[in-house]
Parts: structure tokens; C-alpha cells; sequence
């Protein structure tokens, strides 16, 4: 994208006066794991769009247009015990979007590589689940409309539609807490506790000075005897994750596991596979959460659902990802002066995509910091980024930037 | 509910420093017309659970337990016209969720009620789409799962999840318009310009005291002869968008209405049935329109999917109309001394959904107001609301309250 | 196809020594009526390849290529009672096969045509069923393979398989009864028992001189207010069908209607819809009735599967036909000399279809017939039918020509 | 069955007049092969009978109600090419029928079961076919109808339906030719011929003392490499089937192969995957071969689809096979003096399955054979095979007795 260097891009970088979210009375974070339904079909969607691109970048040096950005999510029904039960009905896994199907006469496998990569894709993040009896993917992707794959047929690629982006940086203890706390528990943690499965929603609640981490983790029934077990995995879980709490935060912090559960009628968070979509629980892409990991009602979010989106012209996807790239950066290198930092990015359909409408940056600072100082530096970080969105590209192609 | 009357509900009123959202440089809001793809899947989700509410209120006198708050719209394939073209293939609409389906040995006609109600409601709201060569609609819906219906089958009806509602008050000149223009074109407008189809997409972008309204809007091809008349409508949509515009605000509003637009390639926005699904368009619960029918990226919002909810305990539905009601509720009180209220309502799993773990509220005074002259008021607006939240439940089963 | 009439068709004409189907000592003899399972999927079959086929006459003046001959029955759930019940989960039908989907650049509506014209059927047939509520119609009719649409694209018709077709005449008794008491009941009888519904089942069972007629046919359950009633039906469907059936022979006939009633377990064969669809039974096509009506284990079949295959060059779907149509008309012309007449017609891919690899008829003569009388009067009308197989196209097309 | 020991069970056996099939000028005789379409549906809807009977026995002792005679194979699309090329859009099968998936309390995981042995199915006999990307298997299996569950829960079981059996002895050479011919293509000649796949189609047709065997035979296109190799191939392909021909018959055998190539125009029999669903052809059960392995429309058939259907009571399944058995061993038994034998048995409704309403045996003897000799000892073949129906059970459940 050499011709775009001359380009003034249109950045406006503003300080603004108001309190941080992270001296506000209250807080709300969510994190719904990987293995919620909702993030099950969004890390679906993105594989299916990641298989896609290679595929098109293989056979014709480019990625064609898609947007696999529509996995429904039905809920099976599971009959867990402890010492393991049995799924009853499959989830039934829907894919739909458009993708670029044939290429003059060249036809392009879509349905087989959706399907592939779908189940490639569960595979290897969900052991428990077995592919062949407890799951069945069906799809129904089609074609894209004429006009926009006509658009798409640029060299210079230009935004999909008038849409926008939104970032903030640095995080709060909250929000470092409920996405690393779901990281941890579906990561290094499993290694010790087999018992615990894939579908782990956190939801972070701050109150003054202290953090109620209440987690919902479902239970792989096969690696649990009994209640007794149950419960005292379920005490090693609550002081494990309070250990790993402390590396985050200074605040106080209360730790809930399972709070459904009912020893005197016998409610326990048990499945099959580790993920609640076995029993009934249904998922849609882009209804969990943000690009940034998270779900954060006291901050500005966009509704955008980045997963499965072409990762070339979609604005949606590429703006919200490189917003929260820009924020961090600008705290990173601005250091201790910004208290926080919300980037927006606003495309308009027919523009270059690293040229938006434009892009904003609000400042909050510590008190007694000149922004002029900061204004020259954090302008260039954002027109850096954007100059190179299509880096951004390169790293959704190579899984490598997380969307969900 | 009489035994609430002694509730001491936990409901904070805080006044915060902050500029009202009016007064920013930058705003962007957005509105999906009852026609767009992901209102349409919330149309047919809410439709479904509104018909499930009154079979089961007139058949066992409550609401038993419900959400159908998934539908898949795939996008079918259309070959426009002028003058009139097809549909080729019908776009498939897939409901899932789940809901009761027996009682005791009574069983309850889930899908034969869902289907028909979706059939209902599009033949409704959308006159040129043909249900019978149109749209393919399938249910996979299930059944709940034992122990959200064990929580369920209680008298005092308790929150399903630990989740949390938003809501705000007034709307900007820019937030009205957008959605007053949508409801116009898809309301009055219509009787004199029947080309105008249903799929509405309405973008507001406001800088400093500019708002440039961008309309997309689908064209339904029999009532359009040729380009000639198809610019000609253009022309008179502008208009009236605009005419219509001035009775909102005193804002320069700029008015662009399909701006994909491009007669030299012959690419219009041309539908057999007014709606964008027919050809390629997919849609589903949740991505859309916020419970206040815009999409407001610049204001705190919440992620939460309400239309096909449960209307009785589902606290993600409840509370997020509850707090737009009660921020409504205490601007139009509280007259001009508060330039922006925002509400939160967090819920605790297995609490009433009358008493939430918190109702926060915070004001924005104008200046030189006292705040505590409020307090009490805006506090007894909460606790009544929250009080009577069981007639929020009534308005949704008799479709008086918007989800979308 | 005026090139034909100098064709030396290849018919062998052919007495054979074999006592007659209606002088052994057993046979049965099956109908499904038009609201059996596999009835159903036929009928829907067929209504698709004729609404196709009119849309390819009117739009190109030919029939393009089309097998629509998969269509599957998913049986639904319901709850009839007496007085009337409900469908509870609604009968899933799947279409499925191939058609021309697009000529040069136009595009042909082929899902909506089929979805429109299954529905159109179904309501034409089967007044008791909610087409919005009862049923759920999906296609995931496809294109056809390249090869076999090249075959077609000649004038000359030419046939698409190597493949055959059997048929006989005259019917025996049983075969008649069987046929025409379903047609009774489905027919002049609904007048006057409304109760009646449409999946009815006739099992034709012949020991010398006693046919057993055994009849399951399902009630409608609102036009039933109790068991008294229901059997006061069943006497009079008996009486009736008696009745009826002394018009067609002299044989001792026995009728027994819902020989699987249990009252002391309140067993009954109500339905809701008069569909046995509606609980759980399903069905597919080809598995039902021979082209001529019935199911004759004791005679040749063929396993074809003919509603639905293209009437143009689907020889399978031609030859049944026509071979019945031969043989009856070499029963009709050749008077009391005939006790039975056999054909057999064999396609070879690639040949006209009007020039059969070998049309094959054998007869058994009544004693004392010299064959040589007829030979030549049979082969004519054999000749004749094949040189007008246009003909019988154009009777599918029009729903003339009976395929199940 | 201790109690049947003295159940006198009316077995008819009678000497009939008629020319034997392989006496007569002509005869047609097909098989499709394991990998048709059709055939594929057979053998999904055993091995998920299969599945279920198992687990049935294992669990309960006894295999419960089911019917699992529903499947629909909706072919794909695909892009053969010499050395290799693509599944497109994969196949999607939808299984259906029903199943008893409750026992009380117990549930039992129907779905999953089906769609692991649907899927072990084609693992096992297609292995050029990725279960992973080149086909979709959903389930939509239900609960059957209540009165046919309560008539099978009694200890000695009774039959479900008044149906029938077809079987005869010995086979005409042609028969055998297009049965073994089949096997042997997909059996032995296999591992020389690696090109060759699974969707082979024989159709025999014997015209006096000639048997021409028309094959149509898939090849998997990765062991192609040009249409010379193709042809080579298709050389040694006829040559071998020549030989193996000869085994079987003096008669004189001509062998066609893909008699619908043509070179050019570069129409050729190439798969991806050896199976031509991959390509657009649909099937289903029941619509191709007879429990025999064949389809004779020169002989009496049934058209029972026997394939998926419960092994215990289901008397079409039941008996078809059965007259083969008795046929068979009627044959083998009385040596030379017979030269064909018909069996035919049929049920009603309600009757112990070992006692049919009647079982008659035709046969047709050699010139100056006394019957009388005969008929005891065939009688007691009947009356012996009818005894221990329930070893026929056995042979389903193991997969020892084949039903297409």
C-alpha cells in the first residue's frame, strides 16, 4: 500500500475531563469462555473464515470475499452422572454467511472446508467432546450479493459499509481479573484439574474497593466420583483462583464457583463434554464477547460481531481490533501520564479501509499533565497503525489476533 | 406481590461530573429497521415468546419457562427488477431455543406455536413477502434444562442468571432521528411511496452541530418501473427524510439515502420483497437494535439479546427496559435540572427479581442544581418501577414493549 | 417427431402357458391411500416436477431437465383427543433432487416454485391440515450433474438410463377393490363421514374365493366426540364399503376396519389432521404404490420410483406408464380372447425414448385362441403408444396421468 | 419360544405349471452396488438398527421398538478431476424413523448413537470418503406412536403389521452374474484396481443365450491420471469382469462398461470419492435392492424397505429374508428335483411372528418328479425356519444377514 503515505489521515486526538472507570463506585465485567455457546460459535466462525482465506490466498494470492460471521449454536440434550453419563441428542451446529464460491470457472470447496475447519476447530479445543456422536455441523452458506463482491474487486481495498470501531486501554483490575481468570482456568489449571471442562463464564462485579469473581464452570462428568469430589474440587478451583487473583490485583477479592448448586436436590453444573451446549444451551456468534475479550456495560462497546467477518475490508472487524491496538499502544508508550484512552474509528462505505472517516481519541490524563506533550506521539501511533492495517490481516489469517 | 411492600431495595442515586453526551464533539447512532436481517430474528424470537406467554398464561394460568431468544435468518437468493423480478430461493429461518413442553402428562404444541407465530408475524409486518414461496421456516426448539426449571417453578419469581440491565435518558437530537426516521419511512411514508420496502438501515453521525443522516433502503421492484423512477423516489425520500427531520432537532441535518448506489454499473438497492434477507442477507437475535432501538457505541450498553427472553425472570430482558423506563421516567419528573441519567440493574442468580443486588443511578445536573433536592424522588422512581416490575412482564406478553 | 414413423421398433409379441394371477389360490393386494406417508411424498414429488416443468414450457417452451423424486416424510408429534386435539411438533418434509436452475444468465425460482407448489398440494389435499402450523417444508434441491443435462439438450429425446417398465392388465378383482375402496373412501364417503381422514391404508388379502379387505384409516378426532361415536363410524364405514364393493365383484368380500382398536386401552386411530404424519410416521417416495395404484407382490413391479422424475426422458417414470397403458389397451381391443396381458419395456441409455430397446408382451390366451389372430393388431397398439410417448408427457404435465 | 413346539402352522406347499425364469426369452436382473446412493441409505439405516439393537440388548436385555428405515442421502457437489480434485458442497444425509429413547427414568442416547454408526458406516466401506469435510449426517429421529410400543412390549412378540415375504430359489446364471459381479469389483478386484470406487451399478439383461452385463462403475479420480489411463483401466475393468464371469455361467456374456463416456467431449465416470452422491444423485431407503441383493422385475418382489427396520417384530424385514432362507435351503435339500421354488409368507397383524396367517411354497418340478416325495420335507423346512424366526433376529443384530 505504498501510494498511501502522503495520505493525511483524518485523526483528531482530544483530552477530555472525567473520571476513570476504574475510580467509579461500581463495575461490571463478564467473561463467557471459550467453551460458552456463544464463544463456541464465534471461535467457529472465525476458523471457518480463517480456513477461507488461506485457501483463497493459496489459490489466487488473495483473500476473496466471505463473511462466515452466522454459526447458530442448538443445544443438544446430555444425560451427565458422575463417572460419566452419556450425550443423548448431538448439538446441532449450524454455519451460514456468503463466501466467494467460484472464481470464473474455478469452483471453490466452501461448504467442505467450513465444515473441515469447524470440526478441526472443536477438536482441538474441547477433548471431551467426541465429533462424530455428539455434534453434527450442518451448513448453509451461500453466495454473497453481486454488488458488494463488486466492490471487493479493487485492488486498493475500500470499507464494506459505514461502520465503526471502538478500543480502550489500560484495563481495570476487574477487567485484567475476569479475562485472565477465564485464561488461567481454561489453561494451566486444567493441567491439575481434569474435572473441570471448557464452558467457564466469569462475571466480575466491583464494589469500592472490592472484586466478586463469580464463576460458572462446567464439570467433565467421567473425572468425578461423587458430591463429595465435586465439592472438593470445587474448593480447590475457589483457592486456586484466588492464588492466581492476587497477581493482578491489590483490591479485595471474593471468589463464587457454582452458585446454582443444590446438594439437597442434587443440581450440580455436571456434563458429558465440558460444555453446556450438550444440554440444551444455544449460542450465536457475536452475543458474547467483545474483541477485546470482554463484556463491559460501563464502558462504550460496539455491537459489532467480529468472528467469521473477511478480515480485508470488513471495518467492523478490523477497526474495533485495531482501536484497542491503538489504545494500548498509546498507554504503553505514553506511560504514566494517561490514566485511559477510548479510540474510535469510523469508516464510510467506498473509502480505503486504513483511511476512515475518522478516527478519534479521547484522553483522560493525570492531573497536571499537558496534553500537548502527548498530542504529536499518540497522532502517529494511530496513523502508524492504521497506514499498516493490513498487518492486521496477516495476523487474523494466522489466528494470531484474537476476536472474541 | 404484596409482600414486597417492606422491601428495602438497594438502589444508589449518585450525581457524577461528566459531559452529557449531547455536548461531545463526535456521536454516532445507529437504527436496523424493522426489516433488516437481525430485526427480523428478533421480531419472529419476540413473537414466538409472546405466543408461548399467553398459551401458557391461558392454559395454567403463568408463564412457564421459556427462551426463544435464537432464530437464524440465512439469507435466500433474489433476481430483482425493475418492474418486478423473483425470488429464487426462499431464505430459511431456523427457530431454536427451548421452552415447557409438557406439563404433567399435558403436552404443549411448542413448534406447531412457534412456527405458526413466525408465519404470523411476517405476513404481518412485511405485505410483499409471500410466506409460502418466500421463507423456509424450521424449529429445532428443545427443552430447558431440569434445574432452570426447578429454580422456575416458584411463586416468587427469582433472577435466572446474575446479569445486569442499562438504560438512559433523554436522547440526543441525534439519537432521535435516527430512530424517528427509521419509524417514519417504515410508517407514514409508506402510504405515499409503497417502493420503499421494509429493510431500512439508518446510520446518524453527528460532529459538532452536523448530523448527516445515511439511509439505506431497499427498493421493493414491482413499484418501480425503471432508474429514471428509481432516482426520482430517491429524490422525494430525501425530502421528506428531511421535512420530517426538522421537527426533531435544530441541527444541520445532511440526509444521503443509498449511497452504494452506482447507475453506471446498474447496481441499485432493488428487492422482490423489500428486504434484504431474499438475496444473501443473514440475521440473528441480538446483534442489532439495544432494547431502546438504537445502537449507541458512544453510550454505555448492554450486550444482552432480550427479544425471544422470558418476560418473567429473565433479568437480562426485565431490567434492561426497566432502567430505560426509569431513566425516562425521571427526566420527564425531574424536568430541567438533569441533563443525562443512566441507570444500571444488577441482578444476583436466585434473588427475586424485585430486590436486584444493585440499582445504580447516575445524574448529570445542569449546573447549580443541588442534587440532593432529587435524591429521594429519583430513588422512589426506581423502587416503584422495580416494585411493579411484574406489570413490565404483562406489557411484553401484549406486545406494548419495544425490544428492538 | 415426425422422423419416427419410418421406426422398425423393436416389440415382441409373445403367448405364454401360465395360469392367470386371479385363478391362483392367494393373493394380496395393497393400496396406500393419498394421505399415507409414502403417498404423500409422492404426491409432493409429483406436484413439483409438474410446476416446474409448466414454468420451463411457459419461460423456454420445453422442459428442462428436473428430477424432484426425493422428497422425505419426517413424521411430527401430536395429541389428538376426542373433539379435536392438537399437532404438537410439526411434520418435517425435506425436498430434495435436482433441477435446470439457470439458463445462460437467467435464473429460474426452482426452491420457491417447490416449496410454493408443496404447499399448494398439501392444501388442495388435506383440508384438516394447518399448512402454517402442521407442517415445516425445507428443499435443498440441487443443480444437476453436467453429463446427464448435456444428454438432454437434444431435440430428439433420448432416454437417460438404462432402465425398464412393467405392466399388466386386467386387473383382478382384489386389484380393484383394493384400488377403488380407497378411492371410495377418500372420495364420495368424505361427504357424508367428515370423521374420515385421509391416510388410509387398504390391505387386499384373496384365499379362493374370499377377499378380505382390512382397512386402517385414520379418523379426524374433532369430528369425534367419544368412543360410542367412533364405533358407531367404524359400523357404517364398514357397511359402507361393503356396499360399495358388490359393484365390483361377485366374490365373497369381508371388511375390517382398525383391527388394532383396543377400547379397554383406549387405543384408537384418531388423528388431528387425518394424517398419520402428524405422530410419528413417515415416509419417502417410491416406496408406495406402483404407477398403477396398487402394490401386487404376486405379479412383476418394477422398483422405480416415478412421482417426481422428469416426464421428458426419465424412462423409468415413461415405460411404467405406458406399459400399462398398452396393456390395457390390448385387453380392451382384443376382447374376451385375453385372459392377461404382460409387458415389459426396456430402455438402453442413449437411445430415443420412443425406440425402447425392447418392448416385450406376453399373453395368456383363453383356451382355443389361435395367438396368430392377434399378433398383429397388439403389436400396432404397442407401436403406436411408443410413437406417442409425447403425449404422455404432456398428460403428466397436466396431472392426467396417475403415478402412485 | 418353548410354547410354539406344538403350534401347527399353516404351511401351504403346491406344484405349479410354469416355464422357470431362466427358460424364458428374456430377463432383466440390476444391483446396486454398496456405494449407490440408494444402497448407502440401506446400509446407514441397518448399521443404526444395528447400533440400537445392541445397545438395547446390552442395557435392557431386549431390543426395544424402533424403526430406523428413513434415511435421505441429498447428494453434493464436487469437482473430479484426473489426479485429483475437490468435494465442493458435501452430501447431506438426514436420518430419521424412530426409536424408544426412554425407559422409564433411563434415557438412551438414540441421536448419538445413529450418527456415530452412520458415520462408522462409511469409515468403514467408503475409505476414500473424509468423514470430516465430505458429508453433513443430521438427525431428526423421533419417538414412535404409542399403540405400536404398547403391542410390543409383551414377551412373545407379534407382529407389527399385516405385510408379507417374498423369497425364491435358486437364482437364474444372470442373477448370480450381476450379484457376484457387483461383489467382485468391490471385493477382490479392488486391490489391483485402486482407481475403481464403490458406486458400481450392474445391470444384467439376458436375451436367449446372452447375457449382457451393462456396469456402470465410478472411479476415484487421484488414481487417474488422463483419459488414456482412464480407458486402460476401463480395458482391464472389462477384461477382468470377463473372467470372473465365467465362474458363474456357459452362457455367452458380453461386458459394456460407463457406456455413457465420451471422450470427446471429456465426459467421463470420475469421483472424488468413489461415490457419485458427492455429485448430485440422491437415495433413499428401500427404493433399491431386494433383501436378495438383486432387483428382478421378471419375479415377485416386495417392496418392503427392510434395511433400519427393528429386527424382532418387523415382519416385512422378517419374512422377506426368511422365504429367501427357506427358498434357498428347499433347493439345496430336494437337490434336482425342483427347479424353482416361490415362498411367499404373510402376517397379521397381532399373530405371534412365527405363525404366520399362512406360508405357501410354489413349486415347479423337474418333468416326472413326484411331488408327493417332496412335501413333507419342504413343509418341515418352512415349519423348522418359522420355529427359530428368532435366530434370523440374531443374524441382524450381528450383521450376519444382509437386507439390500
Amino acid at each position: 500500500m505504498e501510494s498511501q503515505l502522503k495520505v493525511e489521515r483524518n485523526i483528531q486526538v482530544e483530552a477530555i475531563k472525567q473520571s476513570p472507570t476504574m475510580s467509579r463506585e461500581v463495575e461490571i465485567v463478564e467473561r463467557k469462555g471459550i467453551g460458552h455457546p456463544d464463544s463456541v460459535a464465534d471461535g467457529i466462525a472465525e476458523s471457518v473464515s480463517r480456513a477461507l482465506s488461506k485457501y483463497y490466498l493459496k489459490q489466487y494470492g488473495r483473500i476473496l470475499h466471505h463473511n462466515t460471521d452466522q454459526v447458530e449454536v442448538v443445544g443438544g440434550q446430555a444425560d451427565p452422572k458422575f463417572k460419566g453419563g452419556n450425550v443423548l441428542d448431538p448439538t446441532y451446529i449450524l454455519l451460514s454467511g456468503r463466501a466467494t464460491a467460484s472464481v470464473g470457472n474455478e469452483r471453490i470447496p466452501v461448504k467442505s472446508l467450513a465444515i473441515k475447519s469447524a470440526k478441526d476447530y472443536l477438536r482441538e479445543h474441547f477433548p471431551d467432546l467426541d465429533i462424530d456422536s455428539d455434534v453434527m455441523i450442518d451448513s448453509r452458506i451461500g453466495n454473497g450479493s453481486v454488488d458488494l463482491r463488486g466492490l471487493y474487486d479493487t485492488r486498493k481495498f475500500k470499507a464494506n459499509d459505514t461502520s465503526f470501531g471502538v478500543g480502550f486501554a489500560p484495563f481495570t483490575d476487574t477487567e485484567t481479573l475476569v479475562k485472565l481468570t477465564e485464561k488461567y482456568i481454561n489453561g494451566d489449571l486444567k493441567k491439575s484439574l481434569p474435572a473441570i471442562g471448557y464452558d467457564i463464564k466469569v462475571m466480575g462485579f466491583r464494589k469500592g474497593r472490592t472484586i466478586n469473581l463469580t464463576v460458572a464452570a462446567a464439570y467433565v462428568d467421567k473425572y468425578v466420583k461423587d458430591p463429595s469430589e465435586y465439592y472438593s474440587i470445587k474448593d480447590e478451583l475457589v483457592s486456586k483462583i484466588k492464588d492466581n487473583a492476587v497477581k493482578y490485583t491489590d483490591e479485595d477479592v471474593q471468589v463464587f464457583v457454582n452458585t446454582g448448586d443444590v446438594q439437597s436436590d442434587s443440581v450440580y453444573y455436571l456434563t458429558v463434554t465440558g460444555l453446556s451446549m450438550e444440554n440444551g444451551d444455544d449460542g450465536s456468534v457475536g452475543r458474547g464477547n467483545r474483541v477485546n475479550g470482554i463484556i463491559t456495560p460501563y464502558r462504550p462497546m460496539s455491537m459489532e460481531a467480529a468472528a467469521g467477518k473477511n478480515p480485508v475490508t470488513h471495518v467492523g472487524k478490523l477497526y474495533n481490533v485495531l482501536s484497542n491496538q491503538i489504545a494500548d499502544k498509546v498507554v504503553k508508550e505514553e506511560g504514566g501520564d494517561i490514566k485511559e484512552v477510548l479510540v474510535r474509528i469510523v469508516s464510510q462505505i467506498g473509502r480505503p479501509v486504513d483511511e476512515p472517516h475518522v478516527a478519534s481519541l479521547q484522553l483522560i490524563y493525570e492531573d497536571n499533565v499537558d496534553p500537548s506533550k502527548h498530542k504529536n506521539n499518540i497522532r502517529a501511533i494511530a496513523d502508524d497503525k492504521l497506514a499498516h492495517i493490513d498487518q492486521l490481516t496477516q495476523m487474523f489469517v494466522d489466528g494470531k489476533a484474537d476476536v472474541f
